[in-house]
């Protein structure tokens, strides 16, 4: 048997993916992306610029500490400047400084981009090539040269182009990634110039694509298939301008779509999907409905026919099986399906007793329907469905009355601090609890009465946390007057539920969240309040 | 000089698109986009369904009327069934009663299919397909023969592949669609079962491609490239699963990248961004901020050294004239970049005498970096930035002054509606305007004590609405106590901006907004109202 050919993962979702309009990663996120891209099996983590921003800096220090099992740290920066010793270049400087395994350094390829953008001169470009890669090396460092515009470039002047790639590999670079940094290739153009590199050098060959043309994951795949054994990418694709290549794709697609692997273990490959949620979430961006592997929608058969024919051979009308990416098949508009899922939450919560063509499972079905119209999202709301289950078999026990609540947000001047206090009536037990809470903000105020109106009768609440809040606008466009969808996560410590609340008022919507959660607390704990 | 090659574009918006989870076409944007791809120059416009479907019927009805001066209608149906006279089945009497100039047949390739799914015999679909064209054909029909997983069936069996085509060949078929019904091929595949294919048929060959394995543009080219006349596909490429090749990056990269042609007037690809808007309004879609050629963010640079370099050559990061298609350049503000954006904002402003080298420029950057530490972000928050430009500057002057503002929202029991009220003191030019909103929610109430706070001082302020709120929060692990960044766009109805606030306050942040909203409305008509 043949070994496989490995085909390095570079990960520069938090650098090159940070360059995408309306990304940013707090100091946090950055640090919880790294460690689930290493958990993942990628093989590099661009962490970031070294020299022009001291959030990168901070991310290099704070990495170090959450000792990654497989994944090398890259800080990116670029060749040192025209005319200057390279040993006494800032932004070399800074890379050391950064005191990661890898240095990424970006050189030019485009005459055009030496003469009119950097106003240097070819045979100094040259130069600060070769001197960069070499100081990197004698620092101790993995150099991957990054060769920007390399496809423009090449075309513009093959020579030229070729004369840089040799200066980076005199200076001793690891790898050379042929950038396609405009986006503008199409597919065979990257093919056809990557075999000609493979041919003309010895040095491992990368690939780094844009999606400008939308052939960003095709241009890569092509680049592989010519030799290249490093893809340049981001989770979820995007980055600056059209994005990046996007690595979800591109891992998929080698893994079940070539002989060769990439991966420290393959078998991950299972949890593409969570790792294109957990990205999105941690940059704050919606799941793409129709993203290739792991959309909600990439296993979702509509037509009557492809349902039928899906049924009888799955392959049929799936080029993979869901399942090997961490997905789904979902069939949709179908009675059968809707109650198959509802059976599935009914024997979760011990109601097996009930029949899938009972007149209780359609109306769980229709009252879905009908709240899911309205703005509902059960999907991460599991604590929410379930409570809504027990409310349509008539088994729901309200554990305590809401009489009423006022939250005051007030500003005593432009630059006062905002104040807000909720005050909360609920009767429990046939007994009153009235309460003020105090917070951050109206919702935080009115979370804070909650937990103190239940205190004496519940003791369990305490224990729990909310562990994440999320608020989306319906129908933006509706502006401050739209309907607002609010995802509460709830923790105990050991286990986490989530819950949902839609209304017009951000408030109103709130509270429905956290009410289903501390219920559902309850519901689980019955035994013990009893 | 030679003759341009045409590819022929085959729009299936209407059919292969309607079949996308979350898109239905009602019968009015049916016709509005049928009207739009013929002055668009399309070549084909797929209307629906022959058979399964009355409102597609009612469309081939109601498109005649129209009187489309280039596009020609076809309407979609499979061949015959098994074991019956083609002059009987019930499905092909329906395409001819659509009354078409064009129909679309599609027909098993993959043994597969014809044995599991179809359950039928080999040489049974031969006939079926055989049968079907002439049928078509000899009621004087154009007939396009799409060959249903063509490319998995021909891996599977390159015999009965053929045999498939041949038989469509010998009913007469006017072009062989080769169909990547499962989107599970990749770009080379395609380009040599393209390329035997059409050595071996003299036929007209197309192809349909689907974006399972995120290449259905890539695919679609390579077909181009080995000699395919006709891409089928959809505009803004949505469809059933992970969606259909996407003509807009297709009908751009065929015209601006390969020495062929297509589009009756290839001068209307400047029309391609409006084309792909009017198409997601009547899908109900949103538009795709990173969309290839025609996203907000396709041309939009946000890296210092980009900025830099666009302004130097345009060329040197811009794969297309934005213009070519009908979009724009942007230049974003964020954390990335450096003086050359503030440059921008400044030369936008009018405020060209800045040195970039000067304190002030080099105080705006710093400021700005300490709001994104804190937080905000600019990149669609222009005329938030543009304010803090002022400001830093000096030259903000304030248009009212907050005296301060309190918001109450209130619950009066489990059923009772939520009552949203704010009170808000200002002072306008030395008066106090004093003020009461109530809204459908804390922050549409604010909004409305506000317009009324201002309605007398300055009058131009109603014409102004908001067009779209949106909400993030920013570290979802503090849950209702995290921050929390409001964005809004303002409109006047000729021209939008955004603006931005932060808080662990949503009140608070979106105050701060809405008033940047509504001062950089008074800055702009400043002479009006002076």
């Amino acid at each position: 048997m043949n070994v496989q050919e490995k085909v390095f993962i570079y990960d520069t979702t938090l650098r090159d993916g940070a360059q995408a309009e309306g990304v940013t990663f707090s100091p946090v996120a950055k640090i919880h992306v790294a460690k689930m891209l290493d958990s993942f099996g990628v093989d590099y983590i661009e962490g970031g610029f070294a020299a022009s921003n001291p959030k990168d800096m901070a991310f290099f220090k704070d990495i170090k500490k959450e000792n990654l099992k497989h994944a090398k740290v890259a800080a990116f920066g670029s060749t040192r400047r025209a005319g200057v010793d390279v040993a006494e270049d800032k932004g070399t400087l800074a890379l050391l400084e950064a005191g990661t395994e890898v240095c990424t350094i970006f050189g030019k390829t485009w005459l055009l981009h030496v003469t009119e953008v950097l106003k240097t001169t070819a045979g100094e470009n040259l130069a600060m090539i070769e001197d960069t890669c070499r100081f990197l090396k004698q620092n101790g460092k993995e150099v991957v040269y990054d060769a920007e515009h390399f496809f423009d470039g090449y075309k513009d002047s093959p020579e030229y182009a070729l004369q840089t790639l040799e200066a980076a590999v005199k200076g001793g670079a690891d790898v050379l990634v042929l950038c396609d940094t405009n986006g503008g290739s199409l597919p065979h153009e990257v093919f056809e110039i990557t075999t000609a590199i493979r041919e003309q050098f010895d040095v491992a060959v990368g690939i780094h694509t844009h999606n400008d043309s939308e052939t960003a994951v095709a241009n890569a795949m092509e680049s592989v298939r010519a030799g290249a054994t490093q893809v340049q990418g981001v989770i979820n694709g995007f980055g600056e301008r059209c994005g990046n290549c996007n690595l979800v794709s591109v891992a998929a697609n080698i893994l079940l779509k070539t002989g060769k692997t990439c991966l420290a273990d393959p078998g991950k490959l299972k949890n593409l999907k969570q790792v294109s949620q957990f990205v999105n979430e941690q940059a704050n961006l919606r799941d793409n409905q129709r993203a290739a592997f792991v959309g909600d929608s990439a296993f979702a058969h509509k037509a009557g026919m492809h349902v039928d024919g899906v049924r009888k051979v799955s392959q049929s009308f799936e080029h993979v099986p869901p399942e090997s990416v961490g997905n789904g098949r979902r069939i949709l508009i179908s009675e059968l399906s809707g109650a198959s899922n509802v059976m599935e939450k009914l024997i979760e919560m011990g109601l097996d007793n009930i029949d899938r063509k009972s007149p209780e499972v359609r109306e769980i079905l229709q009252t879905m329907e009908k709240m899911e119209r309205e703005g509902y999202v059960y999907e991460a709301a599991d604590a929410s469905f379930k409570m809504l289950i027990k409310k349509v078999l008539k088994e729901h026990k309200s554990f305590f009355e809401l009489e009423g609540f006022r939250v005051i947000v007030e500003k005593r001047g432009k630059n006062e601090p905002c104040l807000s206090e909720a005050t909360l009536k609920l009767k429990v037990n046939g007994e009153k609890a009235f309460t003020v809470g105090d917070g951050d903000g109206p919702v935080d105020a009115l979370n804070m009465a909650l937990r103190r109106a239940l205190h004496e009768f519940y003791p369990s609440i305490d224990g729990v946390h909310l562990a994440d809040y999320r608020v989306s606008i319906l129908d933006p466009e509706e502006a401050t007057a739209a309907k607002t969808r609010v995802h509460i996560e709830s923790s105990d410590g050991e286990t986490s539920w989530g819950t949902v609340g839609v209304s017009e008022n951000i408030i109103e919507a709130s509270w429905e969240a956290l009410v289903d959660g501390v219920e559902y607390k309850l519901f689980l704990n019955e035994e013990d309040v009893g």
